[in-house]
């Protein structure tokens, strides 16, 4: 299992499936083949290992995998399937696969008379899977609403004016997670409003690594928008139906959503009750005003009201960032 | 002077008036009369010491007091025409007297010939003086406004549902901190919406130190309200010309004043400019909806936004304190 765990690390860090590490040992105990999966539409790496096999020769081997053998067809065929029509004896795996379609590898293998040991080192495996695994449970991608406002709660003048609430040491945390998530997304609102760039920067170059831009809304972006130049390009995506949107996005491999408003968008995530964490930056400025950074959750009476955890607060400079999550989840 | 530091602590600490005491000493420099002040509408220190002298005995002598001896006619006649009369031939005190009305002394005594010994031991007069000095300084209370809220600086939800936001540490810091104080402000508004005792609870029983109730507004407190049980019963102020009503209450011996809302009339008080403090509790809650902290504080453009400097952040339970004032006051 160590070198399946091994051979999962060659895989790619981000794509949309697991790192996946496998290898098949015969009757003697002898690693005859090895295998890991190298991203999507390539194959899985129980049937890469199983590929550098003559055929025959895996017959009554032991298939040690990071992941249960997956068990239905994608771009690729059934791992389980190609695990019994080799002839392997038996599977050991660590980690259930709790996707809804992919899942049951485990139940077919033993219904085919393959002795499967399941969970072997989970823990490793679960802590390696990270957040593919968290997300893959949820079926969407962690989501992150972050928003910076004065102490009392704007995010802009009555004039609409918004640069710049916090100062540069928090902006830089922001870009900093910035590049720390696979999407940042935001709705038309700011597009049209703001014009903002959506890229993460490092002081004044472009991080290494960039999340792509996610523009929620059925309003057309202007030509001339600067997200049109963004580095990994754009999706867009209606935004009248939050968890369906969410839930697809994560079938393209995002699994770190991080919703950057603006006030009307956040607070529709936010009622949709899937935020995962807050970010919120508070500079120490009293504004007042119509714009608040959130807007209408849909509570009614104090009892309604959102209760979080505050996790950290992080001194940025003059400012604070409060990073919170909902109230009893872990 | 250190005696007549020793002296003056003898005096009611929270009175209208500062603690003042005076000692008289003979030419030889033996001490011959000793003065305190007792509080508002008795005698001043430097008259006081005085009386306790037969006619003539001063003639000559040093009077040594805290705080320049006054130079107005209030409830007492001025001081320095007392220590003038009696023929004290040299006067040596450590603070000057900052009031617009009562100060001057110490030219009237030079006037009339008397060795002024001005500024001894000034510093350590200043401190004990400490909040009096400031707010006769400023003509004025030191004004702290407190608000609670919501992460997005919602103070009730929509329904108009309040209570409560923050947690009972919280509450219990706040109710400390009403005992430290000489009044609390609230607009007619909160009366009528929340009806609050405005008392300062330790516990369930009464803090031993009660601030004295202010309502501003020119609305009619109803016959019911909490605030007319007040042991300490209330005043009430028009609240339409905030400034010269705050010199008011600072000439009735009101040296802080807590501001503790409503949004309305907080915002009111913060548009004066004329807040020393801010004191902000954070329940990490997410609300939205209409009902927030601070309304229109008349800033239209971020450059208006009233800059702070935090000057503690405390976690009160699951809740946030914030103490700010304004950036680069002292």
């Amino acid at each position: 299992m160590t070198r399946a765990f091994e051979l999962a690390a060659l895989g790619p860090a981000r794509g949309v499936n697991p790192r996946v590490g496998c290898v098949v040992l015969d009757a003697g105990g002898r690693v005859i083949a090895e295998g890991h999966h190298r991203g999507a539409g390539t194959a899985h790496a129980e049937v890469d290992a199983l590929s550098h096999l003559p055929a025959g020769a895996a017959h009554g081997a032991t298939a040690v995998v990071t992941l249960e053998p997956c068990n239905h067809t994608g771009r690729t065929g059934p791992c389980a399937e190609a695990l019994i029509a080799a002839g392997v004896a038996r599977v050991v795996y660590a980690v259930d696969d709790p996707g809804r379609t992919s899942g049951g590898g485990a139940e077919r293998l033993r219904a085919a008379g393959v002795e499967v040991v399941a969970g072997f080192r989970r823990e490793e495996g679960e802590i390696f899977l990270d957040d593919w695994l968290v997300t893959a449970r949820l079926g969407r991608p962690l989501i992150t609403v972050k928003w910076a406002s004065t102490l009392d709660g704007r995010v802009a003048a009555a004039d609409g004016s918004s640069r710049w609430i916090t100062g540069p040491i928090a902006r830089a945390d922001v870009h900093s997670r910035r590049a720390s998530v696979d999407a940042i997304g935001v709705g038309t609102g700011t597009v049209l409003a703001d014009d903002p760039a959506l890229t993460a920067r490092d002081g004044d170059a472009l991080a290494d690594r960039q999340p792509i831009p996610v523009v929620f809304g059925r309003t057309a972006i202007p030509s001339g928008a600067r997200v049109r130049s963004h580095p990994r390009g754009f999706l867009t995506s209606p935004g009248n139906s939050l968890v369906g949107e969410f839930v697809a996005l994560h079938s393209r491999g995002i699994r770190t959503l991080l919703i950057e408003g603006g006030p009307r968008f956040a607070s529709a995530v936010i009622a949709t009750g899937l935020v995962d964490e807050y970010h919120v930056y508070l500079a120490p400025t009293i504004l007042g005003g119509p714009r608040t950074a959130i807007i209408d959750i849909g509570a009614t009476t104090i009892a309604d009201g959102l209760r979080l955890d505050v996790r950290e607060t992080l001194a940025l400079g003059p400012d604070l960032l409060l990073i919170a999550a909902p109230k009893g989840r872990h």
